[in-house]
């Protein structure tokens, strides 16, 4: 890294220089080799292939051969399964809370544990490829909030849920009633009130099993009072799709209940769309301003997995513009299932990836990309041959700005995006002939634990490391 | 590593000490906590909770808390495939043949090219998990010589193939005429005859599309004259399946391709079984002399995939003793499907896994074992419910013992056992609280590229690292 100048720059304005990929549509991804990316007040400018007048002044950080890409944005995963991840994966996901999962998730009610364990995942999430992420918690108010403490310090943007839970469970981790479970959320709100600047909260009902109709109820007053956005489960298991239908037998599909509820978002206005524009020495392309803060996305709701969606519930997600948090590796280790990704793209809804630790082991979202591309094709093949497999660049998309946009203007270095961006060293896959810049970035996807190094990241134009 | 005593030993005979895990039997994983693991010349005396008496005059190196394990057998990947892996993956195998591949493969006609190439895979099989390996070369003979040269310099132990196709392949990669083919075959056989000592030579027919019936023939009277092993590819994907019954009116399945012409393998007469003692200060279990050295092995055959073979392609595997070469991460990337493996092991077959670089991005075993496990949730969800899902108890023995005895007495601990280890460091796996010394293996299989560390290697004793 060679700082060329160091005149005229705030801490958050800069250039990153190096072969810098980033997506333009879900097909498209532009590709410029030694370009210069141009982060102002932690907001991109562009990517130019020269660098323009107004910007001269700025301190140019040149990362030579290194590749520069937006952040990573995990829509899905819980920070406590984290300490536990990669054991325990033999069963289906029922029993498999049972036996595994809701026994470690008691253990954060002890302070000690969940400093420990907490303290663990802030800094491998610090050290990863994602920039943002959206996180469940336990139903612990202590322990949540000093998880939200440790990811503040972390410099990440991210959103985290106190989960809520009030039957079907094992009584050292049900809230007992409703009311109890309420009112712990409205504790836990209080007090995370005006704490952060990087981190927010999200309702977090953990799923309709465990939570009676006055708790979803009382939680959807509490979205309309606060102006929250809302993370849960939805449609991931056969069983649990059955058992859904028993417990709210008024419903029309599984995620019917959270729109009754007023915890399925509301209908979405506009759509994202990107300009794809490219010339040298201007912004490669500017776009209309469409920004969304962390504050405004209060009517957004992320449901994990969508599995076995019927045609009614895509519909529902349609129209609410829920967000889809696709997650191929929890999907294959809990054999739930292959979730119809192309198809939710086809229809044009809003999906974005998620790890979901533990039910997926790996918390890297390049692995995630690599999976997602993986059992799309193996679905293509053994279940659905109408539904072509995703590509590279369409699981780079959905990494980026599938799941940025959630955050708002984020996942692109379009013109206007919030500067989020990753540097990777590729130098130890070594060729023997040199590769595109397309071929080292999809070779980074699926060799990045293998033999990638993330040396430099980027959160809202602040340095993380 | 504290090497707390040099006194009385050979290079080859010395004790380890640390956390040691095994498979005694398919299901059945030995986990001993600081146990000792003697090697004298070579070869393994088995675990034991003390040092016996016979062997306290030998030198003692000290891993700490770390894991030991036996070395990775990977049965089936392309060498020339390499440094093209992770990219192109967005093709069907006969489709990613014709554009990707062989193009790529032509190249090791140029030395310094292959000389390049083949350097670069060749130090990373060293640091990687793999203690044995079963490698397709190209057409070529001085660049299959280079590589199995710098395969040698590794202390592998690996079989290497110059490979036969004389038709249904670009020109530039074919060898135009079964009578070249041959004599090529016998002019690498000659040259590298008395070469190595961890290398040997293992025909190699591509696959049945690209071999006529002439160079099939001719390659099984050079199998009975020279007594060597063979490799080749086996009802991967439909297409091929269709191809090969067009090739071959006259065969009963793809597999009676091979067999017809002598090179499916010889029947076997003994199946492996390991005893399962257990008893501290004995050794853990003793074992009948079974040891098949690599020269013995000259009747065994390896097919990879074997993905849709029929009952009566399964019968000849069978009957013949083949081995199969189950190659997770490569069947999903080219979207060729999920092969039955535990139907295989129900019905007792030879089964190992393989990486197949370039089908498979990854050279890493342990990522080959977590694969095998979650495409077998997926066929258990998707395809056949009759067939659980492959443990990881089960996925760690298919790549140890499973794959181990194509090469003899290989992938255990149990006392006769050539002397293979790893050395696992895992503290980079943080956990709040102490796992299980079989957990923390699980945990390794699926975390091993993310945040694993091999720190130690052994291959019949020698010190790779």
């Amino acid at each position: 890294m060679n700082k060329q100048s160091l005149k005229q720059s705030s801490e958050q304005s800069f250039i990153l220089k190096g072969n810098i990929c980033y997506s333009k549509s879900r097909e498209e991804l532009a590709c410029i080799e030694q370009g210069f990316l141009v982060c102002v007040d932690g907001v991109s400018q562009g990517v130019f292939r020269f660098i323009p007048e107004e910007y001269k002044e700025l301190e140019v950080i040149d990362y030579g051969d290194s590749i520069i890409i937006p952040g990573m944005n995990d829509l899905h995963l819980h920070a406590p399964q984290y300490t536990f991840r990669g054991t325990g994966m033999d069963l289906e996901l029922l029993d498999w809370l049972e036996t595994y999962t809701f026994p470690e998730e008691r253990k954060y009610e002890n302070a000690d544990y969940a400093k420990r364990a907490y303290s663990f995942f802030a800094e491998d999430l610090k050290n990863s490829a994602t920039t943002r992420a959206v996180i469940f918690a336990t139903i612990h108010v202590p322990g949540t909030l000093f998880l939200m403490d440790k990811l503040e310090e972390t410099g990440l943007k991210t959103l985290v849920g106190k989960v809520n839970m009030d039957r079907n469970c094992a009584d050292f981790l049900s809230e007992q009633t409703a009311e109890a479970s309420l009112e712990a959320t409205r504790l836990w709100l209080e007090q995370s009130a005006g704490r952060y600047r990087h981190t927010a909260p999200i309702l977090t009902p953990r799923f309709v099993p465990t939570c009676s109709d006055d708790l979803l109820k009382g939680l959807g007053q509490i979205q309309k009072e606060f102006g929250l956005p809302m993370q849960s489960h939805l449609s991931e298991n056969l069983s649990e799709i059955e058992w859904v239908k028993d417990l709210c037998p008024w419903s029309t599909c599984y995620g019917d209940v959270y729109r009754h509820f007023g915890l399925f978002g509301t209908p979405e206005k506009d759509s994202l769309s990107l300009p794809s524009s490219l010339s040298s020495s201007e912004p490669l392309s500017s776009s209309e301003s469409l920004s969304l803060s962390l504050s405004e996305s209060n009517a957004k709701s992320i449901m994990a997995h969508c599995v076995y969606s019927s045609e009614e519930e895509i519909d529902l997600m349609k129209q609410h513009g829920v967000y889809i948090a696709h997650c191929p590796q929890s999907n294959s280790n809990l054999a739930s299932g292959i979730a119809p990704v192309r198809d939710y793209l086809n229809r044009n809804l809003n999906v974005g990836l998620g790890t979901d630790i533990a039910g997926g082991a790996s918390l890297s979202m390049f692995r995630c990309m690599a999976d997602a591309i993986t059992v799309s094709k193996l679905r293509w093949r053994l279940v659905d041959q109408s539904l072509k497999p995703l590509t590279a660049e369409e699981a780079f998309y959905l990494a980026t700005i599938g799941g940025g946009s959630f955050f708002g203007k984020v996942g692109s270095f379009e013109n206007g995006y919030e500067f989020d961006a990753l540097v990777l060293d590729d130098s130890r896959m070594r060729t023997a002939e040199k590769l595109s810049l397309k071929e080292r970035l999809e070779r980074y996807i699926y060799l990045a634990e293998e033999s990638g190094k993330l040396i430099g990241k980027y959160v809202g134009g602040k340095q993380i490391f």
